[in-house]
């Protein structure tokens, strides 16, 4: 597997040299470790959209790649912003996509044409070299939660619950949510990661627990109906998600179902961290009423693919051929129910983002 | 399809006549509608243990069933208490289970030897014939708060929630959640079911939708995950669950994931409703602390059974070989979140229970 340059992370997305990246296929894991080579901006875009590459993070740094293999082909304004156009309107509800985008086009506007492609490439490195750092510092932000979670309870193994997976394989590296998950573990602490099945795509099951699996943390797979149950039983010390925008007031949009994960935290007083770089905010909204809400397929629900005894992926439909159904793919949490948005700057309390980032407005 | 003597209810299982019954097996549904017969002990504490027959009401009616199988073979004693016995190890959670035993067996201590075969078949049937009663006049006391919230919104459909099957299926006819679901149908109200898919099992995807289906009732198959977000926009009316086992207090245990459903419509001012015969009343417990909670088997959260597209029944794995699964099979619902329980006696606030049915602690 590809590292970061200073080989601590696992890396998703790594250009080839050649005008084009490759990327972990994530539609078959964990069935299937695959990569595979995105050598034009339709490819980019169908591999956003059907979700070969998913995670805010890596969305975000996908895209940046997608105006470089753009830029590559033609400079010119017009495809630029064609290119722009197209790899926006693959998803609606991560906020790093349009960030991404808008990062790689203001800095190739001032430039000539002949300048472009090469700016591009190295904006687009530097996007995704910021994200493993981000998360880096994230996971040591999130690490001295966990150290402390340890202390409160001498010799016993800290349980972490998780939902979607917010790991190395929804950024560049390091993960955010898993990025102190990793670093305590790597320091020797006991822990244990609850993992959310996370219907309907099943992140938790394909992805977290793949990721998990492969660097030795003991974890165990949940349906995303047991959490509530867990933490009632005085089972689970702190919850860390990650997100796919958060809005100015601390409102945190999410893998549909993080908001019942964070409802029965909040009543069981279990600490429910989101973890947040930077790029993932969204000081231009009020609240995350303005989130836009991601509808998918209904078929995401209906049929489930996996693979068999025998070895072969099989896709099944578990309900009746005349029951359709519904997919909204995200949901917010208000503010009121985050203890602690983990940021690169630090561990902040929600009202406080706009204090600490203002800048970024 | 069976039905009860008047022909109002679909009816799960009924005696063949010549010693044993037949149940529909549940297991096979959605794909497949197929009828098993019962005819020995064994097969009747297999079908409850594998959930062929499965929910609350059902689990008690099958097993006064299973003790006139046993009466009939052998109405000793030690034969009947052995039967007892073995069908109560069957599964832990739902009261009726050792309710019904502790009914037939009551009957049959006073009675000579051989007239116990006879009346342990009658008793059965009583059983099953209250069961159909209890749930209708559920429905009629549901219907009441249905037309309700049609009330409240004249011209619109009322949207209602539902978590795993408390259907017709999980009793011996009209189902308790669903009683009021079916009468406001059959009344003309228009009503739509938002149908939780209800993992691990997913009784919702395969049990309540196929239901609905069969019977005409327009309902959307969910995650289980989104309908904290339905809620929040003000798209669920009401939730009617149904429970297995509810605390003299008003805790309601129900299936894995019911305690998150009624934190959030609790946070959103939506009612949260608890279909409960008072067969599945348990006085004898303080609180739902002491109800006993079942762990399955981790596979029913990791292996997936459906339809492929060619029509065979699979079975698909859906993480990585090393990952292992915690499976509780239901969650408890604090009383302060239930806004009522609606029993055969009408709907109740859960802190007036003893008041009402304290004649059968």
């Amino acid at each position: 597997m590809k590292t970061s340059a200073d080989g601590s992370a696992r890396r998703t997305i790594w250009a080839t040299g050649d005008g084009a990246v490759e990327i972990i296929d994530q539609t078959r894991l964990p069935h299937e470790y695959a990569t595979k080579r995105l050598a034009s901006v339709e490819d980019v875009a169908e591999a956003i959209a059907v979700m070969r590459v998913r995670g805010a993070p890596l969305i975000g740094a996908t895209a940046a790649y997608g105006m470089a293999i753009a830029a590559d082909v033609d400079p010119s304004d017009a495809a630029l912003a064609l290119a722009r156009q197209i790899l926006f309107a693959t998803r609606p509800t991560a906020v790093n996509l349009g960030w991404a985008l808008a990062r790689v086009a203001d800095v190739l506007a001032s430039l000539p044409l002949e300048r472009r492609a090469e700016a591009a490439w190295t904006e687009a490195e530097a996007i995704a070299a910021e994200d493993i750092a981000l998360n880096g510092a994230i996971g040591d932000h999130g690490l001295a939660l966990i150290k402390a979670a340890q202390k409160a309870r001498p010799g016993e193994t800290v349980n972490v619950l998780t939902h979607c997976n917010a790991g190395w394989l929804a950024t560049v590296g390091w993960g955010t949510a898993t990025a102190p998950i990793y670093k305590a573990h790597a320091a020797g602490i006991p822990i244990h990661v609850w993992v959310d099945e996370t219907r309907p795509r099943n992140q938790g099951a394909s992805l977290t627990a793949w990721e998990l699996a492969e660097a030795g943390v003991p974890h165990t797979l949940i349906a995303d109906n047991a959490g509530g149950h867990l933490m009632q039983h005085g089972r689970v010390d702190l919850c860390i998600v990650g997100t796919d925008r958060t809005a100015a007031n601390g409102d945190v949009c999410n893998k549909i179902g993080t908001y019942l994960k964070a409802l029965a935290a909040h009543d069981n007083g279990v600490p429910f961290y989101v973890a947040l770089p930077s790029p993932t905010l969204d000081l231009s909204l009020q609240s995350g009423r303005d989130v836009p809400i991601e509808e998918r397929a209904g078929t995401e629900v209906t049929e489930i693919t996996g693979r068999t005894a025998d070895g072969r992926i099989e896709s099944v439909c578990v309900t009746t051929p005349s029951t359709a159904a519904a997919n909204p793919a995200f949901d917010v949490t208000p503010a009121r129910l985050v203890t602690g948005l983990v940021t690169e700057r630090g561990v902040i309390e929600p009202e406080r983002l706009r204090e600490v980032f203002g800048s970024r407005a």
